[in-house]
Order: structure tokens, then C-alpha cells, then sequence
């Protein structure tokens, strides 16, 4: 799948029901790496670990549980994290440092290392070239669905390639609370420019999705790239393909983890164009996507435009009331900040009852653009995460 | 009711069902008035026209309509509003910009003027001293019931008194989208000194209930004093009870705002203790209050801390994850960041099927304090937002 990297996925026993729980991603040679972390205060363990060895900027092995976050667990959580990693370390041989941990499930329970430890060997024994669909089933919480991605890209006669797993974010299915992803590449680069690309692709993707506004404890995206194609990020050109292709996979899954939120049955993409400043236009386009009103309109599949236009004038960022334009698809529905009549109305629920649409709001202040990717707001999402625990 | 005041409140065929819909507050003499407005970039007609007619500090009378909210309706929308406010100055014999309105309802269709026009005279012929009932029934939108509260208050041998009535937060029941209140009073005070008193009775009242969010772009809160009772704000002592008393009043109504939200089925008081300053006291309580995650689970009845510790660590303002204390009413459920076991669970889950409980939160950094009202996020909610054009 990609060159140097193995994977497997199998169940440990921390789920119930016999699902896969256990995850492993190891690089045959050290692998340059970056990662982003939540920026919650209140960090699981192995988020905090994980930020310690990353910094590092190298790593070889990659060991998450599902079932359990493993966070509000005080030091005896450190203590476990740091344990489930040397498992891994130990196993695939590799410096203790060099292994990361995560862990995704329910916050303040003890993380049942015993089951992880007895584990190991059959974890071992999966490894595989092709193991990473199974890793990706692992780390599931209550996603319906594995997400995973792969690319190859050709680049003057050599070639390199990308696999890409995540799971569904806190922000969905919070509680089981995490997004968690995961790219592992072979091609070469330092951890000072993974950090530079990533940052850049995390920006464009994870970071515009939401679901209900409610950041998790454990999100994690960790990026590996082991050199093993002999194509380096330094080479002519290649940054900008590894830019480019990162952003889109990163784009794909992201969507992929809002359209398989349980309760979601819409995704919705929030452009906003027109306005002074980028920053300016993520403001606006933020709180659209974030608001409840907004949301639940959208589950009714109402065209409700006021809802969509208060929300742009509590963002924070400036607007010109009476130049504000609201589509829907190509559907004109407001123009210059006044309704265009029924018959748009009209256009414009045809548009809310497909799966996916996009909203695009035109504010006329300058040539600022942003895009969020959001959902509908469900009676199911208020059912499960009512009934989560219980 | 209070000396000098008359209202009244009367079906003028704005609302479907014949409901009344149209209210008038009449002071005999001018009155010094004070108001506080939606912070939302975009604000309905009658509101731009208040806050130019406020800043003048007198007042003579007040009318209002429910069932449409004048905004978004562009030039027309202004005209509206200043041709309803004339209604109401020509009827009542006073100066044009001694004449304030509201209005309350859908957003972007024009407010039906005639039937204001036709409905004066009859409107004008339920004017009484006892009429505010009848005037917070006619300001209802989807509200199931009236908002009143009254107090006379002696001081040295004389007394005053007060009248407030509110309807529901557009934050409560967005789109008929409005939070309204009106509090009359025949203590004699200057305008300056009102906005003063109001500005703290609605930061410790009205900004601290939230439902969803989402802010409306009809709020308005007003205050008028005709200063008939023959008792000065600048008596000794008086300005510090008339405070007291109508910070009372306000939190009093706030709740009930609250409580009488559709599908809302639990008030609950965030309290959070020991922050660093007051101002970092109210991010948290504010993030934890707004939290879709924290209120479906009261919804579901679920002491479920660790989506109200993972909101506390999101709030911005600093804390020491082990250090933090969460008690539900009387019931320590988290001591020092850490889950106090299964029997503290069973009593916590307890109080959460209480209709009314608070959630005390001490992070142990300093003295800062502050409370904010929220409720349940029900599945109510959703079906109420997601049907509500339709």
C-alpha cells in the first residue's frame, strides 16, 4: 500500500461485542513525523505524551485503542499511556520514544491495560502491507463505517504514495470523544515540513468541519513519512503535489466523518465569498455552520433564510445588511439582503431536500472567502447523545 | 397597577386564530426611559427607531405586534415602523418621538400595517391601569403563557412600584425571533441614572439565560419611569433598593423564559466558583450553559461530567484540570479532576431528573464567580425549529 509502512486492526476485548479495538501502524526504518493535537485544556494522556515524543520530530510505531479515551484519569492514565506504548515499543523492537499512543471512547475510566498487553501477540502476528483497512475499523467508535484513502503520485518517473485513515470526530459523536487520523507516506521529508503541510491541510479540512461546536480531549492527527520511495519532498515540484494531495485527501475524509455521523442525514457546505478578509469570511461562515437554528432548518429542509442571515450578523465580522446575497445551490433565494419571492422559496427547498448542498453567501465587502463543511441538526442527534451513557 | 401606567392588549388579526397581537404601553406624563438592544448586526426597523428615539432619554408611549418582526423588510420595513410608532403618537396625543414600537414574529415579510391602523381605535378603548396582563399576552408568540411580575416597594413612609413583563428569548424559540421586555415604574428618576440600573439588571438576567446561542435581531429591553410615586432614585437609599429589586424581578423573569421554552423539560443553574477573575468565571459558565453535548445529556438525565469538564477546558479562560470540583445540587460527583465512583453517580443521576438543579462547578483558581440559566436540549427542540415555517 505504501512502501515501508505495516498496519493491522483486531479486537482486544476493550469493546463489547467482539468489534476490533486495537490498532497498530509500525514504519519498517524511523519515520520523520508531525502532529496536531486538540487544543482543549483538558488533554487525555496520550495526547499529552504523544505531544512530548513528537516533538521529536521521529517515530516508528503507533499503537490506539477504541473503548476507552483514557482521559481525567490522572496519573495513573500517564502511567498508562506510557505502558501501552512501550507494548508496542517492545514488540516491534523499536526506542521507547519513538512509539505514540492513542486512545478514543468514554472520558474518566480506568483504560483496562491487561486487555492491550494480551493482545499483542495477535496483534503482532497482523501486521500487514495491506492491514490498513483493518486499522481503520479499529479505531471506530460509533462511526457506521471505516474511513481510509490512498494515493499514489507519479513525479518525473519516480513515484510516491499516501494512506489515510480517520475516524469520526468528537464533534459528531462526542464522548466517544475523539477525531482521530492518521497519513503515513514514503516519501522523504523532516518533521519541520511535515509540520509546515500539515498545519496547512488540517487548516483546510479538520478544522472546518463541525458538528455541534464541542471540541474533544483526545483529537489527534499524527503524519509519517518514511523516505522509502526515494522521492524527497525537496525535489522540484514535490511539496507542492504532497501539499496538494494531502489537502484533498484530508478535504474527502473530512466530509466522509461529518456524512457518517450518526443522526446526520445532510452535508452541507457553507461558502462564504465577498467578504473583507479570509479571516473575516471564516467568522461568518463558522457561525453559520454552527448555528443550532441553522442546523435544525436544515433537518426540516426549510430555506430559512432569516436564520442563516442573523446568524451572519453575530459572527463578529462586519456586514452590509442590504448587501447580503443567499443561495442555495444556484438558487437565488436573498438579494441584497431581501427575500426574491415564493417562487425562489420555492427553488430553494427543492435544493434542502438532496443530501448535499451547499449555501452560498455572497456579503460584497471585498474578495474574502472561507468554506465550512457542516450537517443537518436531527431528532436522532438529540436522541443518542441523550441515551449515550445509559 | 403603578401610578400613572396604563396598557392594553387586543386581537388585531396580525396572528392567526384570532390571538391577541398587539399591545400598548401609555404613561400620563413623560416618562424617562432606558433601553438595551440586540447586539446582532442585523436589526429589525423598529429597533434602529428606538435606539435613535431612546437616546433623547423620554418616552410617553410604547406599542407593540406580535406575529411579525418588521425586519429584513429594507426601506418599506423603516417606514413601517415610523407610520406604526405615528399610530400610537396620534392616538395617545403625544409627541412622534416621544413614541416607541416593537414588533415580534417571522423575519422578511412586511408588517401589515392597515390592521394596526384599523385596530387603534379598539386598542386604545382597552387602555386601563390593569390592561399589562392582557399587553404580555399580546406580545406572546409561541410563549404558552404570559410573563408578568409586579412589586411596591416602602421606603421612609412613601412607596413605589414596579410592573415587568418579558416574552420569550428568540434564543428560546428562534425565528419568531424576539426577546422582549418592558418594566414600568413611577419612581422619579433621569435617564442616565435608568440606563445605569438597567444595563446591571440585564447583564445579571437576560444575558445569562441561553437556549441555543442564537441572538435575535428584535431584542429590546426597555424601562420607564413617569416618576408619579413621588419617591427620587436620588432619595437616600432608594437607588440601591430600586437595584435590588428590579435585578429581582429580571432574573425572576429570565427563568421563566426558560422554563417556558417548547420542549424545554429542565432549568438548570450553572454556577462556577474559584476562576481567576469574575470575567473568566463567565466564559466558563457561558461555554458550559451553551454546550448541544452537556444539554442533551441533561435531556437524557445523564450525569455525564466529562462533556462538562471537556467544555471547561474549551471556554478559554485558564484552568488546572486537577483541580477541578463538580457537584450536582448537594451531590460531589468530580473531586480534583477525578470521578468520585458509582455512588456519587447513582445520587447525581438523581438530582438530574429533578425539573430544576444546579451544576456547581469550583476550579480552585481564585475568586471569580458567576451564574448563567440554561435548560435541557430536547428532541422537542429539534422538531420545533426543524417545522416551524412549515
Amino acid at each position: 500500500m505504501v512502501n515501508g509502512f505495516m498496519a493491522a486492526g483486531i479486537a482486544a476485548g476493550i469493546k463489547k461485542n467482539n468489534a476490533k479495538d486495537l490498532g497498530l501502524i509500525v514504519s519498517t526504518v524511523p519515520a520523520a513525523v508531525a502532529g496536531v493535537f486538540t487544543r482543549n485544556q483538558i488533554k487525555a494522556a496520550p495526547v499529552v505524551l504523544d505531544m512530548e515524543r513528537v516533538a521529536a520530530g521521529v517515530c516508528r510505531t503507533v499503537i490506539v485503542n477504541s473503548g476507552n479515551a483514557n482521559c481525567c484519569t490522572g496519573e495513573q492514565g500517564m502511567k498508562d499511556a506510557i505502558y501501552m506504548a512501550k507494548l508496542a515499543a517492545d514488540a516491534t523492537g523499536v526506542p521507547e520514544d519513538m512509539a505514540l499512543v492513542s486512545s478514543t471512547g468514554v472520558i474518566g475510566q480506568a483504560l483496562p491495560v491487561a486487555k492491550v498487553a494480551a493482545a499483542m501477540p495477535a496483534l503482532m502476528e497482523a501486521l500487514s502491507e495491506d492491514g490498513f483497512l483493518n486499522f481503520a475499523e479499529a479505531i471506530m467508535t460509533t462511526d457506521t463505517r471505516p474511513k481510509m484513502l490512498t494515493r499514489t503520485v507519479d513525479v518525473a518517473g519516480k513515484s510516491f504514495s499516501l494512506v489515510a485513515v480517520a475516524k469520526g470526530a468528537g464533534m459528531i459523536r462526542p464522548d466517544m470523544a475523539t477525531m482521530l487520523s492518521y497519513v503515513c507516506t514514503d516519501v522523504e521529508a523532516d518533521a519541520q515540513v511535515l509540520k509546515q503541510v500539515l498545519a496547512q491541510a488540517v487548516n483546510l479540512s479538520y478544522n472546518r468541519i463541525t458538528i455541534d461546536g464541542d471540541t474533544s480531549t483526545n483529537d489527534t492527527v499524527l503524519l509519517m513519512a518514511n523516505g522509502t520511495s526515494g522521492v524527497s519532498i525537496n525535489d522540484t515540484g514535490v511539496q507542492e503535489r504532497f501539499q496538494s494531495v494531502l489537502n484533498e485527501m484530508l478535504i474527502e475524509l473530512a466530509k466522509m466523518v461529518v456524512k457518517d455521523g450518526e443522526g446526520v442525514t445532510k452535508l452541507v457546505e457553507i461558502r462564504v465569498t465577498g467578504a473583507a478578509s479570509d479571516a473575516d469570511a471564516d467568522k461568518m461562515a463558522d457561525t453559520v455552520a454552527h448555528s443550532n437554528l441553522v442546523k435544525t432548518a436544515f433537518f426540516g429542509e426549510d430555506a430559512n433564510w432569516g436564520r442563516i442571515i442573523g446568524a451572519l450578523g453575530r459572527s463578529g465580522a462586519p456586514i452590509a445588511p442590504d448587501a447580503v446575497d443567499i443561495s442555495f445551490n444556484d438558487v437565488l433565494l436573498v438579494k441584497n439582503g431581501l427575500w426574491c419571492g415564493s417562487e425562489a422559496e420555492a427553488a430553494a427547498t427543492k435544493v434542502l431536500k438532496l443530501p448535499e448542498f451547499a449555501v452560498n453567501i455572497d456579503v460584497h465587502m471585498g474578495n474574502g472567502r472561507a468554506s465550512y463543511w457542516t450537517c443537518d441538526f436531527s431528532i436522532d442527534y438529540v436522541k443518542i447523545n441523550a441515551d449515550y451513557r445509559s
